[in-house]
């Protein structure tokens, strides 16, 4: 059968702008689908054999079965297993028992609520608050031609420049030009390739939007061009929250124009982010969005062609409404005896203050006449922000390849940019996270995604580092972030230096198959990185394994994530060529036979599959993406 | 050649108790530590093949590299790997390179730090706040005969009665005699069986130790014996934290008696715990110590022979000291306009209330004339509680068989009792560090240990719960446990009823194996479950593998830690018999060769891999571990 779409309509939906292609509304239920309009429930049977894919960027496992996930994009970096909401909220599953497979898209932009057997083992149920939405049921021959298809109606991935596939170095911490010169400097003695310094927050004079500190950066684009020209590009972070302070242009043109986010009572909405209170521009009114895009011209102005935008689930810390009644009820409590009861309520009033839901339920957006409170539409924000910036550098920066890729995500912002997972930990177990990501997010057209390797909160250690670079050199977005305040882990602060070179040269060795599989899956509506099962559904042990995956036409990656691994179980669906790298110049090969070996794998090796009848492309290793030979390239046969 | 042990004494240690053989110091350094008495260190250079074990319950792998550890006994449910201290303190570490190895106990009471490969991957380093402190190398020619000998010179591990080996249930929210009953009703009902229900700290009146609430259970001495009528145990809580309270007869002796730890300026220390405000015994003082042991005997008087130790680290929700400061620092930052930095302090303070260090410097300890600083030998509060119920049982209950296991822990208290590892997380990770803390703990003589099956905080799910059964059947304490305010996790609960059933059926068939070799571990100083490499250390898989464990000396078990996984790999270092288990009545066999496999594991089926030349005992089902006929058994042979 040929791939088919139908869409179906329920109450009264809000246009999210996720879905480009115009379907008419089929008149019935979704197959497979039981509809409850009373309870705004939709449930399906699971058989014991039915995978379910999808949700993009969240918890657990690539078989989403056995949690409770909810939609709505939540500032979390302390993200383990038992969490419910991450940065991001992509609402496509798929269903495939084997013989029978098929995906709905819940396009709705409000909090949607995942019950993938966790109250009863055997039953899917999908929930709203508010059952105004419609849903896409995609059926298809297999998984890989569901996601093509839907694919196919959410437009084109986003394609980045060329260089945004070399190595990226960050941390909140770099203050200024000489730190990050520095950062450069480090690279280039120790001849580690790198084509990206990131400024995390610490550039910006108090935290404002569109400012760089004179102080920090005397001469910004100066500086930007002296690290362009030793081929180093410079990637500013960007926030959603404006700080109100009187005479900052930002702060005077947003209130001028009208394009805060308002209360009921008509006044913008006060919130506290890292420069303190702030207001929130309107991404979802389209006035607002061409001012906030325009923005961005005063840093491309100064050189700058690549952007993060972050913090725009809108992360709160705090609002004046929530502190001043915790600080009332800490008032009554001042003083008394605490048994449990009394301190589990201290505890609680402590941790209702970030990302408070009654925030959420505070502020209005203008969707262009339309007034709707913010909780309803919460996860159009950041895609509306990212859609600001890739629409204005469309319109102000034509013919420039712009780097852009977003924190929080909402499918139809991978049109416009890509994403990183937000804020990991250096936890083994977030490796193991980020291998299990990264196929979801592709199947909800993320392509250019990765984690912050090494992990972000908390310390990392050398071996993490090493392990996470040799996954991570398989992501499209390979960027070494960590936080103020966690271990320092610069490549250069470790002890391996040369085994950290190897493994960061054979990324940029990679790059030319990297590449070209990337932008065949962005323009083909294919899965960059995908699970076994896509390609050897009928192999029972494909579907069950998580921790391999398919990269591109060619290759398969298992990589090693657990602590003090010398090696690790591979399982081999056909005869393939076992490529053992310690660098690009420096492998062993051997075919394995299909069927379960355990492979050695030192601390400083990589394993990498070769499918028979392909082939693996190898540049030889150059310091910048720029300088690839993407011609003359070296194949290792499968 | 032999095993030997050498002690060597920095400074002027206080004697813990944990060793019981004495030896004389000798002169001179460890082989193999570099001891720096300036930096208060001790390191040693591992190789790149060096594993080192140890640390009995503490986070991450069997193997201990690559991370920092910090003994100091702590009360922390969220104990995720980025984590450095758990609820005990086992400060025995033990290298081995394939050829040689060592073990070193640090004898310390107070804080000991261990970075093992952290800072310098290729170097382990223990350092201390004071170097007072025997060390103790024990040579052998495998880790298992320097775990013996460890093991000879601590004393043998507590034994606990039989029927502690069958299944309990137990939630925080069992409120009265009717809620316990009714948990019993349920399981009989099903037909599972249960020999334990466990009373957590509702059970008390205004959660005053020893006293049980006379509303909740009218007459407990009845209660309790009707129980025992029908083959179950009632085991409940018991907290070090004593109420003030004039009146309560146990806050009064323990004040007219000095048996309470007192501040610098003699008055007593006042913390608030689960009743809100309270005095701590001091454990550390013999006269405290045989004071609060005899008041267990209120307990026992009522016909109860089971408890756990709970809160023993002890666990400080606040004190006045610590509150009156916060309050004063709020005060100071309301009304004011926070941002990074002021948000950031704000949610430092409300994590600075509960186990405040400051407070842990605030107390002293009596030991037997000795005034000590309580944070200089914290880790042996909890050891002195479970010691003084030890000693009073054998006291004032000779010749009785009592159940007692405690939360936290440090090496000594395994002579009395055991331990449950703590308030985990429904998390799979849990189920994994399960898995991984087992045989460390046995290292160390915990012997009769588990985990709260299900996990303790945050919501199970069903297939969680399923698979975690099918580890815990193997360890010693075998204990479902949960939160209050988490998913209620009885079995009863779940809609895979007869899965179940069956699976703790199999359980109780397996105990005659479990017990004798539980018993012969105790008696021999050997231990219970232990690593492969302990039995196959020249098998560079073995030396590997963490999550396949030896199980007494007949079979290896393999269990499934990750959700929808509907197998594992599986690595046999010989020819084996693979027992497939749905039930003790239902299973397949089939001889696997020595090597790699992948093998297929539904839900509800459990893997034991029985070594050549021995053979797998099974009883008979029964519903009661007294009912169960050790005589005749049936066997699988190997």
């Amino acid at each position: 059968m040929a791939a088919d779409i139908k869409r179906f309509r329920y109450g009264d939906p809000i246009e999210t702008d996720a879905v480009t292609v115009g379907i008419p509304v089929s008149p019935g239920d979704p197959r497979g689908l039981k509809v409850d309009a009373n309870a705004k429930t939709m449930s399906c049977v699971m058989s014991e054999d039915t995978i379910v894919y999808g949700l993009g960027e969240t918890v657990r496992g690539i078989n989403k079965r056995g949690w409770l996930y909810k939609s709505f994009n939540a500032d979390d970096p302390h993200h383990e297993e038992g969490k419910n909401s991450l940065y991001a909220s992509q609402n496509f599953i798929l269903l495939d028992d084997g013989t029978d497979c098929i995906g709905y898209y819940f396009d709705h932009p409000g909090a949607v609520y995942f019950d993938i057997g966790y109250t009863d083992i055997d039953t899917c149920t999908v929930s709203f608050d508010d059952m105004d939405l419609y849903v896409y049921a995609i059926e298809g021959d297999t998984p890989l031609e569901i996601v093509r298809e839907f694919r196919r109606i959410i437009g084109t991935s986003y394609i980045p420049p060329k260089w945004a596939f070399g190595y990226g170095q960050s941390r909140w911490g770099y203050k200024c030009a000489k730190d990050i010169r520095e950062v450069a400097d480090k690279y280039d003695e120790l001849d580690i390739p790198i084509d990206m310094i990131y400024m995390d927050i610490d550039y910006m004079t108090d935290f404002k939007v569109f400012t760089v500190d004179p102080e920090k950066f005397p001469n910004t684009a100066d500086f930007v061009a002296e690290m362009k020209a030793r081929g180093i590009h410079v990637v500013p972070n960007t926030d959603p929250g404006v700080k109100i302070e009187p005479g900052y242009s930002v702060y005077e043109e947003g209130l001028s124009g009208g394009h805060f986010c308002k209360k009921e009572d008509g006044t913008e909405l006060v919130a506290a982010v890292w420069p303190g209170k702030i207001h929130f521009p309107d991404f979802l009114n389209s006035d607002a969005r061409r001012w906030f895009g325009d923005k961005y011209k005063v840093m491309t102005d100064l050189g700058i062609d690549g952007f993060w935008n972050d913090m725009n689930e809108p992360a709160i810390f705090y609002t004046d409404e929530i502190l001043n009644g915790v600080y009332e009820e800490l008032e009554e409590l001042k003083g008394r005896e605490m048994d449990i009861w009394g301190f589990f309520k201290f505890k609680e009033l402590m941790e209702s203050i970030d990302n408070n839901p009654e925030d959420y339920r505070r502020f209005y957006h203008d969707m262009d006449g339309r007034k709707v409170r913010h909780d309803k539409v919460h996860n159009l924000y950041s895609f509306n922000m990212t859609k600001a910036a890739g629409e204005a550098f469309k319109r102000n920066n034509p013919g420039q390849e712009i780097l852009l890729f977003s924190r929080a995500s909402f499918i139809g912002a991978h049109r416009y940019g890509g994403v990183w997972t937000g804020d990991n930990m250096s936890w083994w177990s977030h490796l193991l996270l980020n291998i299990k990501q990264m196929p979801s997010l592709n199947m909800t057209g993320f392509l250019y995604s990765g984690a912050d390797t090494g992990g972000f909160g908390a310390d990392t250690t050398e071996d993490l580092m090493m392990r996470w670079i040799e996954f991570s050199m398989f992501t499209p977005l390979f960027r070494n972030h960590s936080a103020l305040g966690t271990r320092e882990q610069e490549l250069y602060r470790f002890k391996r230096k040369e085994d950290f070179r190897h493994l960061i040269e054979l990324r940029y060795a990679l790059i030319p198959y990297i590449y070209d599989s990337f932008v065949k899956a962005a323009k083909e509506n294919d899965m960059y990185i995908k699970p076994l099962a896509f390609d050897y559904r009928s192999d029972q042990n494909c579907r069950d394994i998580e921790d391999q995956l398919l990269v591109g036409d060619s290759i398969m990656i298992a990589p090693v994530y657990e602590q003090n691994a010398k090696g690790r179980f591979v399982y081999l669906p056909e005869n393939m060529k076992f490529v053992r790298f310690r660098s690009a110049e420096d492998y062993d090969t051997e075919i394995l036979n299909k069927g379960t070996h355990h492979i050695d794998l030192a601390l400083n090796e990589v394993a990498v599959f070769i499918r028979p009848g392909h082939r693996l492309p190898l540049a030889k290793p150059a310091k910048r993406v720029g300088d690839i030979d993407f011609e003359n390239l070296k194949y290792i046969e499968g």
